[in-house]
């Protein structure tokens, strides 16, 4: 079971975020660099993070990006639910089918996928009480400043 | 987020079957053929499925693929965890990463990538209470056994 590439960098973006210290705003192409993903990819999802508000973005001299209040308390299952979206979990539609890109003939009157979706949604009910704030505190936050204080190569 | 494409195949392949006729019990080749997969993916997962005691395959004339007892009393919740098994939900190893494949380096000391593991047992449980033979009762059911007599091209 895996979640999109964008939800997990969005996690990642908000939890470096977190607990960068207030002269160091990362920018989202250190933000890239450090996550490892290409600049435009990081980009888009920074967009998306500053859209919902969770993120403000400036730019020249001291710029970079600071999370907000509701980016510091936002709910990790609600993060998750809206860079998730209403895809199935399982190839319903043919949409990475092997080559053809058959629909499943099935899906018009399938109770599986009913199940999965609320299955789905007990992911991210696990996951909504839990804070940005929450997923820093303890041995993750130092390390990422650690991690932030190392030079490149 | 998506399951991995051999869980998908299981549990068609499981539903397929629990509305077999018994004179037409499907071969591999058919059911590879029904759910669009290449035969050796479906092979595989036919493999684990008798290896788990879920179906029997049977050679020849008259044989084919059976569901077993076990097969149609199976927990979906526990089929799709044996088939997901213990991978994270998000790409902390650095498997699939942009080309690079370096490993999170917050892998060891995160506490997002124990609430995904949380979140991940909350999706299997949901699942759980349900039965091979619950999923196809219903319209499903009727529908599949439609497919399956519909010649093909």
């Amino acid at each position: 079971m895996r979640l999109l590439r964008s939800t997990d960098l969005a996690l990642r973006v908000l939890m470096r975020l977190a607990v960068a210290e207030e002269r160091t705003n990362p920018t989202t192409r250190d933000v890239a660099e450090a996550m490892d993903v290409p600049y435009t990819h990081a980009a888009k999802v920074v967009a998306e993070l500053q859209h919902m508000e969770l993120l403000t973005a400036r730019r020249g001299r001291g710029g970079g990006l600071t999370l907000t209040e509701r980016g510091r308390t936002a709910s990790v299952g609600a993060l998750v639910r809206a860079f998730e979206g209403e895809g199935d979990v399982v190839d319903c539609e043919g949409a990475s089918a092997s080559g053809a890109g058959t629909p499943c003939p099935l899906r018009s009157a399938c109770r599986l996928r009913g199940a999965l979706r609320q299955a789905q949604e007990a992911f991210f009910t696990s996951l909504d009480p839990l804070t940005v704030a929450d997923i820093i505190t303890g041995p993750t936050g130092p390390l990422l400043l650690e991690i932030s204080r190392t030079p490149r190569p």
